[in-house]
């Protein structure tokens, strides 16, 4: 019973903290929407830290299992590329949620360092899978400063929290031509190189 | 006095925000810090968001002082360009509060719509800004589905996002460098279309 108690609590903290931001959740708050007593709260997280730690660790295994789902049968190219980017920018409740505890967490990560070492762990997963997503399109193994996979993240990052947290006429479909434009014309960059 | 007193508890809502995050951040203890009562503090902001508010145009404005200053004599082109970004991501302690306020807003502004119409004002003086030091490398007026100003931010705050929330090896100078990429291999490309 241990694992499902501690799925449901996470999964209503996260529901809490999307909601309310993570100023909002409090222990309290998140053991009413779990449905359990504080008391039980406190058994699972020791603190508030804790617990927005582990919302977000639930929110992106969950969908890192979704993204991978929806490049494993897409040939390498911009298809495979497309279907990364439209599965992370889908504009359903749960992929909402996830944006906004991540954007969250951002936020108290700058001050918390065990929470910067929880989203560097995530950020790894997630790299794969753009690499896996990039492949056919760029050479990221070439030597980079910074390298693609970072890159991608960071525009895509960038751009979706612009769409959720300003009132820029941005929707998943505009972010995602410009994510996959920055790739191909990277791309060219690279191509140019090599032929000099 | 008003104004002067006005400044100061901005000025001390910002440094408790970016030290302990929005979450931790209490009309009280920002009162604290302003060294004034909380009953006077009541009287500025009416509530946290307001006071979250306030410290983020407190913040942005001082910046976007600092930003004009670093560009105001240097020409048109890359240099310039590098010169916004050098201001930008300076890494002294009031450009650290800076990114440090604008994080945890955005993380807030998720869910509240009042804050998000003060990041799309402070966008808009940004924006403003990163054309003057766009000028002679990108036609900012060609049509584009998102415009040149949003993609550089979105690079540059998502770079600079990991920097301070995650253990990524990142640094000014090569944040600085990418974003310039990003500006160089567009005009490659727009010069490319022009010339088919």
């Amino acid at each position: 019973m241990g694992p499902i108690r501690r799925q449901q609590i996470c999964r209503a903290a996260a529901a809490v903290v999307a909601r309310e931001g993570f100023a909002g959740a409090t222990m309290r708050s998140v053991a009413k929407e779990a449905g359990v007593s504080t008391g039980m709260l406190n058994h699972y997280f020791a603190n508030r830290e804790e617990m927005l730690t582990q919302a977000l660790v639930y929110v992106c295994e969950r969908s890192q299992k979704r993204y991978e789902k929806a490049i494993e049968e897409v040939p390498p190219g911009v298809v495979r590329l497309e279907s990364l980017l439209d599965s992370v920018l889908a504009e359903d409740e749960e992929s909402i949620e996830t944006w906004r505890v991540w954007i969250n967490a951002s936020g108290e990560a700058v001050r918390v360092p065990s929470l910067r070492r929880t989203i560097e762990e995530r950020l790894g997963d997630w790299f794969a899978l753009v690499e896996r997503a990039l492949e056919g399109l760029v050479d990221v193994a070439a030597p980079q400063r910074v390298p693609w996979t970072w890159r991608i993240d960071a525009l895509l990052t960038g751009l979706a929290t612009q769409a959720l947290t300003s009132e820029a006429d941005l929707d998943g479909g505009k972010i995602r031509d410009e994510v996959v434009r920055m790739v191909l014309a990277g791309a060219d960059r690279q191509a140019g190189r090599a032929a000099v």
